[in-house]
């Protein structure tokens, strides 16, 4: 029998701009009596760490292009100041419908607002995504390692949309510490079949597994995933992201 | 400090057509010392269930049309009898490029090659989804419960790709007992900032959850989610298909 637990860290303290994430999730850990084992992965939900990171913005502050406000009536009248913000953190457009947008946002996620998010921030305000998750990813994993003794594989997760099925599924927009796709290929199956397409997306099926306890509204930004043998590496959201010229739905 | 179990079964019996899919979960459990209780989710990975059902096709036994004879051809030569095969699953095709053709599946499910997989089945055989997976995880729901006291929630589960990003994710594509997605738009944050898109897919993080202890080559059919307070309700995986006219990337 394989066990695998998925540990919600409840009463986590508001993070504000400047402070440690590290020392936030160290702190939530010994409040819900978890020590960090070797082998933990740590999944963060990006929101603690745009706060920390000052990835904050005031809608009021905005003023929107003239192409933002035409693009905003285009898009049932979406927030001109909104659209603003989305396009400042896009490469480009990658689809536009209804009041949806979706972008390829500089990092190359292909997502709806670029990953641009009011909920959970506070009234008036935006959170942003990471400028560079895979780095604030390896920055709390080193950082717990020098304070705590142990230096847990971390995830940095985001809700997406998806074409096709409706729902949002957490996937991962920063790693650390563990290689995020699991690679089958050229193993064989016990038929003695070789494997050909066996890839599995470790890292945001990782992340997907630890909303099941964030949950939208419940304030559990921290998730311990124990017991889980992720393959060791540095890792990078990029491995995760599938080349332009192999994509079919891309343009 | 909320916790989920991942159960993987391990020791799961080979199943033959015909067989009770449940029974052999139910045994499954007694062989791994689980005893289901109210509230558990299973997740069962659809080719035990594509056996049972006998939706297992011999490829030498199929003559293929000089349609997909030629689309074969097109698609970097790829088996036409396995293109044979997936047209006669589909409704309709999606996308093709390189070797790959997306279609959509006669239950809606837009996937590669209509989720026909040579993998785990054995040589020379072809396992194809299963006719109708919400009744396939309604039928096993009832029986475990008729034979076993306890009945859980139950997700057939599949791995697919995905536009943009690498690696397969394990999704839902079959439900019974719970209610696949969780509808928090209309409620408040701790902001009091009123959530808008906050619906997420819930059977198919549980699916995603439930692949990293199945692994792909693994045999490990069967995972017991446990602790998950899923809202209860017949559910169907037709919930999670977004409907076309809402769809930005179906044409």
């Amino acid at each position: 029998m394989r066990r695998l637990e998925i540990i919600g860290l409840e009463n986590i303290a508001e993070v504000r701009q400047g402070e440690s994430v590290a020392r936030l999730i160290l702190n939530g850990c010994s409040r819900n009596d978890v020590a960090l084992l070797p082998g933990d992965i740590l999944v963060v939900a990006h929101k603690i760490v745009s706060k920390a990171e000052g990835r904050i913005v005031r809608l009021d502050a905005i003023r929107p292009s003239a192409h933002a406000i035409e693009l905003a009536r285009e898009l049932n009248n979406k927030d001109a100041r909104l659209v603003e913000i989305i396009l400042s953190e896009s490469r480009r457009i990658v689809r536009k419908g209804g009041g949806t947008i979706i972008v390829e946002t500089h990092h190359g996620f292909i997502c709806a607002n670029a990953g641009v998010d009011l909920s959970n921030v506070g009234l008036g305000l935006v959170a942003l995504l990471p400028r560079d998750p895979d780095r604030s990813a390896r920055e709390i994993r080193v950082e717990i390692g020098r304070l705590g003794g142990v230096a847990p594989g971390v995830i940095i997760s985001d809700s997406f949309g998806r074409p096709w099925r409706l729902g949002t599924v957490d996937v991962a927009i920063g790693v650390s510490g563990l290689k995020p796709l699991k690679d089958d290929r050229g193993r064989n199956d016990r038929y003695g079949y070789e494997l050909r397409a066996a890839v599995a997306a470790a890292a945001d099926e990782l992340a997907a597994a630890a909303e099941l306890v964030m949950g939208k509204r419940d304030g559990v930004p921290v998730v311990v995933i124990r017991g889980y043998g992720a393959e060791k590496g540095e890792g990078s959201v990029q491995e995760l992201l599938r080349p332009e010229a192999e994509d079919l739905f891309r343009s």
